[in-house]
């Protein structure tokens, strides 16, 4: 059963989780960016049932993730894209793709796949990046600050990272 | 209860999801990064329960994302600290955070944090980049190829997205 009660989190990770539904959601998600899109197909990638596959790309569809498309009458035949915003949420599978593989979660011989650039051959990694400078952020110097859609759960569960936390008071 | 089933998937998607055992060990994991460190802060921040609580905590320290110090004795009291594993999971927390904003995926008036960089206070973005040249690439360039860990479900699954398909299949 799909997970429930992070829809109404102030949280923009519980957001994410909520719409992705549960982890088979982010497989066929994963599936999804990676040029699948039948039926059958995500089937044989995950090995998931027919009722847990039918019901999370349902979800996906009412979430605005994915759409449906007909590709053939008689049977009629569905396949499955990518919305805009589906293919956001793919950064998550990369930033996913690129920690799994790092520490080896998945505890193989090396990395299944490796990020690459089209145009140029050359590895692609997740970063973090000064969006006025362009310059690459370390982990440990991100801070956060609040923004509109912070309650006062938000406040709190975030002082320690908060940066002016003063400022944030008034 | 957590999901199985995950651990022995050619998959590094699949493997970061294994070793955060369900979306509450995301948001453990989510609190962990913005700086709580203790049992009863985890369970005011997400409302989560003491078993559900109890169980994520112990699977995160087995996967060496988090460890556990004592802080106090009579009665003794510990406190949760991210490894550096357990930090660098924070990436896909980050990246669930940005999608998660931009999309407005909580419904909310805006996003409830944004990222600074603590030293110049500049705004930080999760993004793709160019491990040789630095610059930044654009989602829908991103390709695979094949890594020492593929295997024959990998290379189908990921057919789509390979880039020179006809050299990896040597």
């Amino acid at each position: 059963m799909r997970s429930k009660g992070f829809e109404g989190m102030t949280c923009s990770v519980a957001g994410v989780m909520g719409a992705l539904g549960d982890r088979w959601g982010m497989l066929i998600m994963r599936d999804l960016f990676l040029g699948l899109s039948r039926y059958d197909d995500f089937r044989r990638s995950s090995g998931i049932t027919n009722a847990t596959l039918s019901d999370r790309l349902k979800a996906l569809e009412e979430q605005d993730l994915i759409t449906r498309q007909r590709y053939q009458t008689r049977p009629e035949r569905y396949e499955y894209l990518l919305t805009e915003k589906g293919r956001d949420v793919g950064l998550v599978l990369l930033s996913m793709m690129q920690v799994g593989s790092q520490w080896n979660l998945p505890g193989l011989a090396g990395p299944p796949l490796i990020m690459v650039d089209g145009n140029s051959g050359h590895k692609v990694k997740v970063a973090l990046v000064d969006t006025e400078t362009g310059q690459q952020v370390s982990p440990q110097d991100v801070r956060v600050a609040l923004g509109p859609g912070a309650d006062d759960l938000t406040r709190w569960r975030s002082a320690g990272r908060l940066i002016n936390p003063e400022l944030s008071e008034s």
